[in-house]
């Protein structure tokens, strides 16, 4: 089928005024006169809709008129500028074709729906105005994370989703099975022969890529990872979801300035991506969800992210103990208030803190010459805080298989990844992106459910 | 670190000139005389190495020439064309600074190690010429696939990984839990109370994203998904893992026509993005792994790709059945062996199959008026036979539950899917492509476990 979409329509008016055009899309509201009509159709290529008028020389005037909101039609007719109007144009329809109607019980009529609600209809709410900002937005952010990469000649990596490690540690993992539950093949020992499992042992869902991230910095210098990620943990929150998306980029030849200069790059890369490639959605955001949201972006866009190391930072915030519920000492991990404080009240624009206290950090991040704090990075943002964390990694074999030692690590666990330290290692660093929050950062909306087309989080797990 | 890549020294060798640089890499030789030596360093950034000259001038002349293969070296020294030489330029190295040396006993020795081999090393094997190649062709592709939906403004959705629907249909599923797999919680009725689960039921891998998708295409007319599925299947060929990347679009108020047109404009935008940004990957592939590679993979972007039903091939396929191991007949699947006979030897290019009996496909296919066959497709290509597979969609409430009571579908098990075609339903199709069958076509590659960074297969979980 020959149709145009509405946003080709919008993006090219003047070439289609006077033509005939044919557009599929689906009825926001109709209302009708005695002669004739007004339908709002949205096809959901474009934020915008399409207005149409129809007219009772049709045959199916009076079908159309009693049309649903929901249905889905086709429309022919003739795009007409109306320059004094509130839209820039309407469609004339000469014919109009009923591809499949809705009920008067749709879920979604034309009225304001509460989030709860819309959360219960996760296959219908991407065609409410909200839904439909945040998702194109996403796709938008995730190509923006692609091409920001790619023109750097970054190498996509595919980390497993699946794996028999359970070393990652950075949080509660999800078993991955294919043996009956209801009947357990069982070992001598009483206990479940994971050997007759699918690939012969217990085996995970991912938390993180970045272990098997790092072997392919080592064999292509720049590589960055995006894909999903697992936390079990019985958190209910509006920030925690158990099946998220993570960009995880690793840079060999590099230290932690290349690290947080990349990562200045990437933030700015989207936003300014966002901006460029969906201005309706980002003022529909700006006027509905967060006044403040395209300024702050735009702030951040614009500004040279702060840098300040931990020790500094907490010297800073210890002045406004009497302002925070958790007051700070060196050697605490930072809370959101803590950090919220030092990008909004005293930085008033993004900051990286650096050099944290090894004892708070993981086991592969890269022992500072004080022998106290490691090579860490957070970066906070305003209106959220922490949004990226990343170090330079310990590439040191000794100082690498001593500190596991010292946490009490298996280094068998970790043979592979040892081996970097043993062929050929060099300087390295990475840093995380959790995507849903780069998605809420974005787009103001404050609950992880708004940001996911299906999520998952416990005790919820529809469609 | 200001380093240039070795890709920058290739692309603008004439703007490098005479000019100090500085590259950091790995050593893939070196060789040396009494008072100067060669280093062949590869920087994992340009498939092509770079050769260095070193001179005994050097303070570590002598440590230098005795770095073992694999050594992360960072190199300073003015860049020398050498128009008359095997390689365009040299590095005249006035400083080697060793980074991390490595040792004899380095897996990878200067020499052919065979596919098996590399397999057990799947941490170091990005390392050899080989693998640089097929995962810088794989990032490539996976790109291109982002950039071509992206430049059509179709919605990039992810579909969810952890299903708790067994509804998919598409083959053996993992299953996810965070049970204490040697303490079940029971139920009265003797078997596992999965109320007690983190989600509080049975939850899944996903096999398919395509019944979401579907959602999200009847929201914004054209969407794709590009995530990880996974199959439980006991199968231990060269062409099936367990977790492989799939992409499928969904298209609304489009027609099996416009689902064809879609998937071969995407073929052969996918070989022609590849051909022309590693030319030097698809020379190596062409001269090591499959001698006809790239004549096939131009032929096929060069031509009009058939289109047949598959009461035609059928025809067409019984003039040869003396051929077949399997003879076909009205009715049957096609085997690989019809399938390649039909797209190399009958139509010598790339041919849709069409419009296949229903009893062999799934229950979510249109129902052709013939009322036998369903509106499907399968993509053919020289070489392989199917890389993809769709078809149009059954928008007809009535015709689908009827199809799925013959089948003995539960309704209740497709709730939302069902309320598509309540709700503005309207003409949509869609396909698959398995990312990694599209990755070994356009490589040469022959066995999966090849073009997956850390294959999961049956018994194999490795890193």
């Amino acid at each position: 089928m020959e149709l145009i979409t509405v946003r080709e329509l919008f993006k090219e008016k003047e070439k289609f005024a006077g033509k005939e055009v044919t557009v599929g899309g689906w009825i926001r509201s109709v209302r009708d006169s005695k002669t004739f009509g007004f339908i709002v159709l949205s096809d959901g290529t474009y934020f915008e809709t399409l207005q149409v008028v129809y007219h009772d020389k049709m045959e199916n005037f009076a079908e159309v008129s009693k049309l649903n909101v929901g249905s889905a039609i086709i429309v022919k007719g003739e795009l007409t500028l109306t320059p004094d109007a509130k839209q820039p144009f309407e469609i004339q329809a000469t014919e109009i074709i009923i591809e499949g109607k809705s009920t008067s019980d749709y879920p979604l009529q034309k009225k304001r729906h509460s989030m709860e609600y819309l959360r219960t209809i996760s296959h219908l709410r991407p065609r409410t105005n909200t839904f439909q900002a945040v998702f194109r937005v996403r796709s938008l952010i995730a190509y923006a994370i692609h091409k920001f990469f790619q023109e750097r000649d970054f190498v996509y990596v595919h980390t497993p989703i699946i794996t028999g490690s359970d070393a990652e540690g950075a949080g509660e993992m999800f078993r991955v099975t294919t043996l009956d539950l209801d009947n357990l093949p069982m070992g001598e020992d009483g206990k479940v022969d994971n050997s007759k499992d699918f690939f012969g042992k217990a085996t995970n869902l991912t938390v993180s890529g970045q272990l098997n991230g790092e072997t392919y910095a080592m064999a292509f210098k720049n590589i960055y990872t995006f894909g999903p990620t697992f936390r079990a943990e019985n958190s209910n929150t509006t920030r925690h979801a158990a099946e998220f998306w993570m960009i995880e980029p690793e840079i060999a030849f590099a230290d932690l300035e290349d690290n947080m200069d990349l990562a200045e790059a990437m933030l700015k890369y989207i936003i300014n991506y966002v901006l460029e490639n969906a201005p309706e959605e980002m003022a529909f955001f700006n006027q509905f969800i967060d006044k403040e949201l395209i300024e702050r972006l735009k702030g951040v866009a614009g500004s040279d992210f702060g840098r300040v190391s931990y020790t500094e930072a907490i010297e800073l915030l210890k002045e406004h103990n009497d302002e925070f519920d958790y007051k700070v000492s060196w050697g605490c991990d930072l809370q959101t208030e803590h950090e919220r404080y030092l990008t909004e009240k005293i930085f008033k624009r993004p900051v990286f803190v650096t050099d944290y206290p090894k004892d708070i950090k993981a086991f592969y991040m890269k022992l500072n010459e004080d022998g106290k704090t490691v090579a860490a990075m957070d970066c906070l943002v305003p209106g959220i805080g922490e949004i990226i964390g990343g170090s330079q990694r310990e590439e040191d074999y000794d100082l690498l298989t001593g500190r596991m030692k010292e946490l009490g690590l298996n280094e068998a666990d970790y043979d592979f990844y040892l081996d970097l330290r043993k062929y050929g290692s060099t300087r390295h660093a990475g840093f995380g992106l959790g995507f849903e929050r780069c998605v809420m950062y974005l787009t103001g909306m404050s609950n992880i459910r708004d940001v996911i087309p299906f999520p998952r989080t416990v005790g919820n797990c529809e469609l």
